[in-house]
């Protein structure tokens, strides 16, 4: 059964077909995204930025919908949420996790800026968005025949819907998110949509178009983006020291000592 | 600035072009549904179970977007959240509510099954839904050129992800809901969207294929239904002595008594 919830414009029998799946974390306010080729016979399919304890909401949905999972990856080293990809790895082997090589972080495949992750003939390209973390990248869909139209862009942190990630801490620079959401974010075409790694208000999706109109932070020249972004006064993140160091090691660094079970709670 | 989440196939100038957007209310975790027609020069919309506390992001949103809204519509009368079609109605004079006729409610227009709502060049398709209230309806995408494909289905509380709503109150009926969502919904297209008023595990939108296959209660024979229906031991709602009366008259049962920016609140 191919069930698609977003198809490309070509209604050709040989054109790609994005299989596009839309998850939500409530107490992190997490989104995590499937993406599959249901037009290839593997059916090939990826996760960015699964949570660890939805692991199991996850990997039901993947084999309803009768996909090959290939890929868990993360846009950043989450501070808030212990991502899913280790837990992952150990329910269904073979699946390869991906990280930044930026990022410090250990993951069996790790990417940088310019590099296309393909799942059977459709493929994600890599955006270095540093700014939130250090580490921070962007995955495009391609920009070619058959790929998604409009083009889809999984920002992570580096541009949220009406927003964006703090950046003061894990290397974050405001002078640095700046550039790299004006140079490559803004920069794509204007019907680009827009997938957060997060959103509090409810919004779901949002496009570069309404970004460059609407956005309260990045909308400002540079000085009164950094301005805005020096004085937030936000509280120190309560998951910060148990996330940060167990994202670096795909969600698992106490696996040697705990049983799964107590991992995914 | 044409934003467009969810575009039709069809590449031709002439086409109708469907805006589409999913919002999230995270207290009763009600998804808000927004649709326009922005090829039409007056790019007019409608909203999907608003909810009160999130009109101004909603109407926001709706500005934002450069469109018309011309209807604020319920799926049904909701006994978990106050709807926000009559702040709407207040803040936007020129919005029309619509609610089923069946439902015993009051609105600008009452509709019954097999009646068109139109916006633009699309429009929505009434199907009574009923059994988890008495009103419920299902609004379905029009079957037709320049329609979007896949057809999409906003089916209320009739027929959630892997759920349905219960049927132990407002007039509610096992023996219907199960009839409903085999007669109304299961025969619409395989592909066709689900899009659910309610989501409690995260996930965004289904198919009908999905439901068909996957759903752990429509799936059984009526009478296993019926008995899981009735043994489900659920709790008195906790909103249901504020949220029907109220939403029996666009949610503004008070408005004559209380300023309008308390009821908002």
């Amino acid at each position: 059964m191919a069930a698609s919830a977003y198809t490309t414009s070509s209604d050709s029998a040989s054109s790609a077909k994005l299989l596009f799946r839309q998850l939500f974390e409530k107490e992190s306010s997490t989104y995590t995204y499937l993406l599959a080729d249901v037009a290839h016979p593997d059916r090939p399919a990826l996760l960015i930025d699964p949570v660890d304890k939805m692991v199991d909401r996850d990997i039901s949905l993947v084999e309803e919908l009768g996909l090959k999972l290939i890929y868990a990856m993360n846009t950043h080293v989450h501070a808030d949420h212990v991502t899913g990809t280790g837990l992952i790895k150990t329910k269904l082997p073979g699946v390869k996790s991906i990280i930044s090589k930026a990022s410090n972080s250990k993951a069996d495949r790790l990417i940088e800026a310019g590099e296309k992750i393909h799942f059977g003939d459709l493929f994600l390209e890599v955006r270095a968005t540093p700014g939130h973390t250090l580490g921070c990248v962007t995955y495009v869909t391609g920009d070619g025949p058959n790929q998604p139209q409009p083009r889809m862009a999984f920002t992570g942190d580096a541009l949220l819907i009406r927003g964006c990630g703090r950046t003061d801490f894990q290397g974050g620079s405001s002078h640095q998110l700046y550039k790299s959401v004006h140079s490559q974010i803004f920069t794509l075409p204007k019907n680009t949509l827009i997938y957060p790694a997060h959103d509090y208000k409810g919004f779901s999706v949002s496009t570069v178009g309404e970004e460059m109109l609407y956005n309260p932070r990045l909308t400002k020249d540079e000085e009164t983006f950094q301005n805005i972004m020096e004085n937030l006064k936000l509280s120190y993140p309560k998951m910060i020291d148990i996330a940060v160091p167990a994202n670096m090691v795909c969600g698992l660094q106490d696996l040697s000592e705990r049983p799964v079970e107590s991992v995914s709670n």
